[in-house]
């Protein structure tokens, strides 16, 4: 009987675990929020990620729990580590991935590089950082926030008094994390895998390049990162991993500043958007070492095919219309062009899909790759 | 909807269009001939596809028939075609895979290179034959042979004597295909896709190293067959393509004789074992190809991520253990090693898996991914 992994959530994520998996002869199985997700044909179950026991019956019919997304409870995780099941990442690295003010502690207590930063539990704390800060800051949700939701940009605390509202309406009670603006030249994503015997294996740094706070376009490696800026990058992911005990893909997403320091900002213990390149930019993607690792197998060679790796996002696409409708014309006029659909319906904002370019020459791929796109997505023109 | 295809048969080439299918977007389902094969995860249906019904009513759920494999009987393939269902290759193109003496015949027609060959219908036909060649020859069966079943080397007609008897009790009655033994320098492949709209896109010529009638290891591209040798090889297999009308992809094995010239030995029409390298060395695997082809969409570059790619096949496999016991030693010994297996039981001289090492030093691809091989197939060793 081959190994059996199970997943737990149906995005695009777990779907693109289903080729590592295929290839590598290991079982996938997922348990989806709902029918007809983008890991569809994986799903074996639908059922509530919330309930430890539909989470527990799941867990027993494989050898290994992993991820789609990082919002399974701690108590659920908790449940299932008592049961004796092999969950990677673990409870205790999730819950720094899953609350941004805890995230921002332990960072610290690392002595890792991290924006200023302070824990505000009403607008008059609020006030008094933002005013040591030049009077603006970024305020963030500690928990659900993604793709920019649960962040905002401020000048003055009275810009989320909703936010504390609903904070002193919640029986949890709790707190609002806000950070210094950085002042960066650009965004990178550094990712590494972690296995849980300790080995640490890294990709190249990449940049990112967002658009309203979604990730829009990937450059791998990052330009002139080579040197320095590449051995900082891989240093802190490693640390991040090894220290907090991360198993699996971790995605580090780091500014680097007008002064020539990085500082970390957001962390993802999956598969993440900044490392879609490497599906078919490197000689082990993303999706097979998060397996590997997951799995405690030896992890894969992450050099690249190519000098240079372009992914570009498909957001929203065309409504009402097939993206498979838009196949022959993106292929035609691309044909070095790697599409990757996720079955979704398009939707404005929804990323449906991301085109992948490898090249030597760093102009034709991202040339390539958002001409590709734009076919594809309406958004992206 | 996302677009659907429809593959007739299980194995494990119907297996590795799930990886390609997933990474497009569209819908893959699976006619298997039994419970568990290695294409499980696709599989929507258990059924005999020797029957009409069965497969029509297969077809029905999907946009376009494709195949694992080339037994679908030639009345089933007409009865879906009648059925206005888009089926690829086609009756016709396969009926010159399914029959070697319609393939020699067809072959010759066209004017294509073909070792000397024969229909003979009994023993005195044979020696004839043999007899104005050196006194040797191959004999085939018409029909069903595959990875050296149903091919003999003989010295004497008498040595074929049970296809002769088994041939005058066959109802349909019928002939055996007797060949030149063809003194071979080495073995090439060439695969080529091709869509119903006239599009031929081709890899490089490969050479295959067979053992025991049975491709154990394949070299990408061929070595020292730059130029002429390539640009022949191609024309071949596009004429092929273009005048059989031959849909998807299109593997032909050919010979280099010891005086220089290339003759066809082998069609199939269908992804091939030559072209498992694809996956790990091509821009566009043969799987993603044949997926497109069948699908009518433009087809992808075919240019290669490294200098070389090797392909090495798992043979046989330990007995009683599973495959994956083994990933671990293979994974941390040859981490540029891809390892693919195909969910199947080891069984002596059963393909279960492959390897493939792509790298810009041929020696260095070929020492890893036997090494590979031999760490997880006794066989290989």
């Amino acid at each position: 009987m081959s190994i059996r992994v199970g997943v737990i959530g149906g995005g695009q994520l777990a779907r693109m675990m289903i080729p590592a998996a295929v290839d590598l002869g290991v079982d996938i199985r997922v348990l989806a929020e709902q029918e007809g997700m983008s890991a569809k044909l994986a799903a074996v179950e639908v059922g509530d990620y919330r309930d430890a026991a539909t989470v527990l019956a799941f867990a027993k019919t494989v050898d290994v729990i992993t991820f789609d997304h990082e919002h399974v409870p701690q108590a659920v995780l908790h449940a299932l580590v008592d049961a004796g099941v092999h969950v990677h990442p673990g409870p205790d690295a999730l819950a720094v991935a899953q609350d941004k003010l805890l995230m921002r502690e332990r960072l610290t207590e690392l002595g890792l590089p991290v924006p200023d930063w302070a824990r505000v539990s009403d607008a008059a704390e609020l006030q008094v950082f933002l005013d040591a800060h030049g009077g603006r800051g970024v305020v963030k949700t500690p928990r659900g926030g993604y793709d920019g939701k649960g962040v905002r940009v401020v000048s003055g605390a009275d810009e989320v008094a909703d936010w504390f509202t609903a904070l002193s309406e919640d029986a949890n009670g709790g707190s609002l994390l806000v950070e210094e603006l950085v002042s960066f030249r650009r965004e990178l994503a550094q990712l590494v895998a972690r296995r849980p015997s300790g080995e640490v294996v890294p990709w190249p740094v990449v940049e990112t390049v967002q658009r309203d706070g979604v990730c829009s376009e990937v450059i791998a490696p990052a330009p002139h990162s080579a040197g320095r800026l590449a051995d900082v990058a891989g240093e802190i992911a490693s640390t991040i991993a090894t220290e907090l005990g991360v198993t699996g893909v971790l995605a580090v997403e780091l500014f680097e500043t007008t002064d020539d320091r990085l500082l970390i900002n957001e962390l993802a213990m999956r598969p993440h958007n900044s490392g879609h390149w490497t599906q078919n930019g490197s000689v082990t993607s993303q999706f097979e070492q998060h397996l590997r690792a997951v799995l405690d197998l030896p992890l894969g060679w992450t050099g690249s095919h190519q000098d240079w790796t372009v992914m570009v996002n498909v957001l929203g696409g065309p409504v009402g219309e097939s993206l498979d409708d838009r196949f022959g014309a993106v292929m035609a006029e691309h044909p070095s062009a790697k599409v990757h659909t996720y079955g979704k319906e398009p939707r404005p904002g929804r990323k449906v899909g991301h085109v992948n370019v490898a090249s030597d020459d760093l102009d034709d791929a991202v040339y390539t790759a958002r001409a590709a796109a734009a076919l594809l997505g309406a958004e992206n023109a």
